[in-house]
């Protein structure tokens, strides 16, 4: 940083400071780092601020000062996102505007199935609030704890409950947006249809922050599902996790709320993170699914899970099984998968991917990939596991240990580029569910078609044409110099 | 219409037969007469020619001609919309481009839950062919005998099986488009998630046509629900219709397909239109409800029905209820929903609307509508009725037998005028399911917040900077002269 561009920082933040007042502007580094740093903790940015905004009018005033001084806003959540959408890249030009304060419950009405929420609330803690007035709001992700609704809108996040009530775009009914010329958008509204022409709020919906500053948000509720059953069954190929599921959509309807694959090594890893899980079943069957029913009312889930599982177990298609007999089982089998991620951050840096193909060709998908890679890095291992319903897999690379930090980084360079070759070959895409960020705007950038480019860039610049969103986020939308 | 316009019209069909030859070129008056006239015979109007394509490329080239023109294009689909969203309002300067041709089914893959079929498909002729491979296509609505997928999607249609599978937003996964600029924007894909940022798609439902032409969508498809249980109920009020709406949802989960509901009007209505139909229910309760459950599999889903109804009706919720005991008197029972339509046309030209607002507060404005309705209009009558679930009302007012044409033109006039005024103060929506096309541009226009007409101009001018898209409907977007 020359000394110029230091002094351009130190006007800038006695610009913000004056405009918007000590209590929302962070300039010392130490307060700072917490934000600018990723969740993995693979990057670390600085930033000209951190604004802190309490409401949508500071927030609207955050946004006019940051226009007049030419600053880009990269706005941020829980920080729990995991492509680098919300880490500024230029932290002599960028400021982090920080959500965390907006976190008040705006209304549960329960009677209509609907709440308002600010951007900032976190997801968990909503979740519990609507829980206690007997609603239930299904987002559920492993970041659940810490990741801010607002940020799940932006990225449009997924989770485990996708194949049954849709990724968040499904779950809004409404958003108050802060623009990037510092105008309110108030689209709060709960109604469940209105087709008053094209539908503004979607444009925002997975942008990751590139068009504007989502502050506030109207959910969908549902009644709480209080009755779950939870089942980990072992199988003798991929393939026929997939012919379970679609079984399984059949047979329980619309019930079935999780259908998560994993491979054996699901129960290596998660026990190198959490020694004394137990694990009730064999842990040697080629390929496991763990699969949950839930529903309320006068439906007997249980008895539907017992009589799906007898079906397909006289079938062959299940070789074995175990249903949770207690909400403490039901806990323990899911903190395999959760432990399986924990034990591959034990096994330090790797390389991570978040896939979708069409159902049909998951398995051969898988098969393939995992090929290749083991055929260009066979020191490697991969492992495979996500979501069947949604065709959505993450497959992990994980590099032998001992290598030194550039070997690591070279073998998990190589994977993305093996596999990536892979997902075009099945047409698959490179986010299912995480978004673009900075991390993959190269891989999104060199796939773009051209129509959807130019589509993109023309509501980019008629929306942003200060380029002041995220920039950096998704496309680089710069003129090329 | 001037000579010079005529000359004008007549040079222009010249060079549309030279581009695009005789074979997509329609401009014999009656032939083109059905394509420029609407569902309701109210409004009749005409167009320099009728293009129609057979193929996507056949779109593309169509668009490009007429930009070179400057001709507006009106895109449609089955012409069923009740908006005017289809029918151009400047005949000689618009062409209707009906996508009736491009109607093949391109995919149907029941093992991928999905469908990929061109945008002139008629809905119920899909659906069968959908059903043929074991699977469901949810959108339900009165014209689906008529209306293709290209207008369902552009429309955003909605219908009975909202309050489960959403509006047609949800139904969808891609989108092939021509854009104002003759480019093909192919985001045809069929994956269940890609978070691959701004999804582009999303702008283009629920448009109207005025962003581009739709040629065809990917569609989501669930197992068929081959077990279906309807039920005919009689209740003492609206708002125990809407107690048992609640009840519902918590007691059947997620399996409930239908909940419309009914005054006890609609008999009478439905019998004018259809004098043989049975009505198994006496028809002097103060409210009806028509309920479906449906599903797959292993649930058993009349015995769901069965135990649910018991339950209400020990409560007291519900007075008197008839479940069909066959598919032939299910029929019948969804014939009184239809039947009540079709009446309401024989008693001649009326006021139709197409309102929402918030579930809890859904029986308090149709009583506060009906009563200013009354007030304002005593000699006509208010037909209120709808889908519960979504907060969706159809209000509508009959004019007494015998009005004068201009005297019922008057009563259908004050009756919106009346209406709109409750749909505001109960911060409503003007348009639930149907669009706005040129019908409620006025009433739109009127309500429509600065920011949101910012925001839309920009997308618009930013899409169809030529403003060729549907000239007219939605939004006037000429800078006023």
């Amino acid at each position: 940083m020359t000394v110029a561009e230091t002094d351009g920082i130190g006007e800038h933040r006695l610009a913000l400071q004056s405009a918007l007042g000590d209590d929302i502007v962070l300039t010392d580094a130490d307060a700072m780092a917490h934000y600018c740093r990723d969740w993995h903790g693979d990057v670390t940015s600085g930033a000209v601020a951190v604004l802190r905004p309490r409401s949508t009018e500071d927030v609207a005033a955050s946004v006019r000062i940051c226009r007049e001084l030419g600053l880009g806003i990269v706005p941020q959540g829980g920080n729990t996102g995991l492509v680098l959408g919300a880490i500024p890249d230029m932290p002599e030009r960028h400021v982090v505007l920080s959500l965390e304060r907006m976190n008040r419950i705006r209304k549960i009405d329960a009677d209509d199935f609907s709440a308002v929420v600010e951007a900032g609330c976190i997801l968990w803690e909503m979740k519990e609030a609507i829980a206690e007035k007997g609603m239930f709001f299904p987002l559920a992700l492993g970041a659940q704890g810490s990741c801010r609704i607002g940020g799940n809108v932006s990225t449009n996040a997924g989770g485990i409950n996708v194949l049954r009530y849709g990724m968040t775009r499904e779950l809004v009914l409404g958003l108050e947006v802060v623009l990037p010329d510092g105008s309110i958008f108030d689209g709060l509204s709960t109604l469940r249809k209105d087709n008053r022409g094209v539908d503004l709020k979607q444009l925002f919906i997975g942008a990751e922050g590139t068009l504007g500053i989502i502050t506030a948000v109207s959910i969908k509720l549902m009644p709480y599902p209080d009755k779950v059953a939870t089942a980990l069954l072992g199988l003798a190929s991929l393939q026929d996790a997939i012919s379970l599921y679609r079984r399984a959509r059949r047979d329980c309807c619309d019930l079935m709320s999780a259908f998560e694959f994993m491979p054996p090594l699901a129960f290596t890893l998660a026990r190198e993170a959490m020694p004394d899980l137990p694990i009730l079943i064999a842990p040697d069957y080629p390929a496991y699914v763990l699969m949950e029913i839930s529903g309320s009312g006068l439906v007997d889930i249980d008895d539907l899970m017992q009589r799906f599982l007898e079906g397909v177990m006289t079938d062959g298609l299940v070789v074995d099984g175990t249903i949770a007999a207690s909400q403490a089982q039901a806990r323990n089998l899911w903190l395999i998968r959760e432990g399986m991620n924990e034990g591959q951050a034990r096994r330090g840096s790797h390389m991570r991917s978040d896939i979708s193909v069409s159902l049909s060709q998951l398995a051969s998908f898988v098969a393939d990939a995992e090929a290749a890679i083991l055929q260009a890095l066979p020191d490697c291992i991969s492992v495979s596991y996500g979501h069947v319903g949604d065709g959505n897999v993450h497959l992990n690379v994980l590099p032998p240990a001992g290598l030194a930090p550039d070997e690591r980084a070279e073998r998990i360079y190589r994977a993305k580029t093996v596999l990536n070759e892979v997902v075009d070959r099945y047409y698959g895409s490179i986010s299912a569910e995480h978004g673009i960020g900075r991390l993959k705007r190269p891989d999104f950038d060199a796939r773009l078609p051209e129509t959807h480019r130019k589509l993109l860039t023309a509501v980019k610049r008629a929306i942003d044409p200060g380029l002041m969103m995220n920039p950096g986020c998704q496309l680089n939308f710069q003129p090329k110099s």
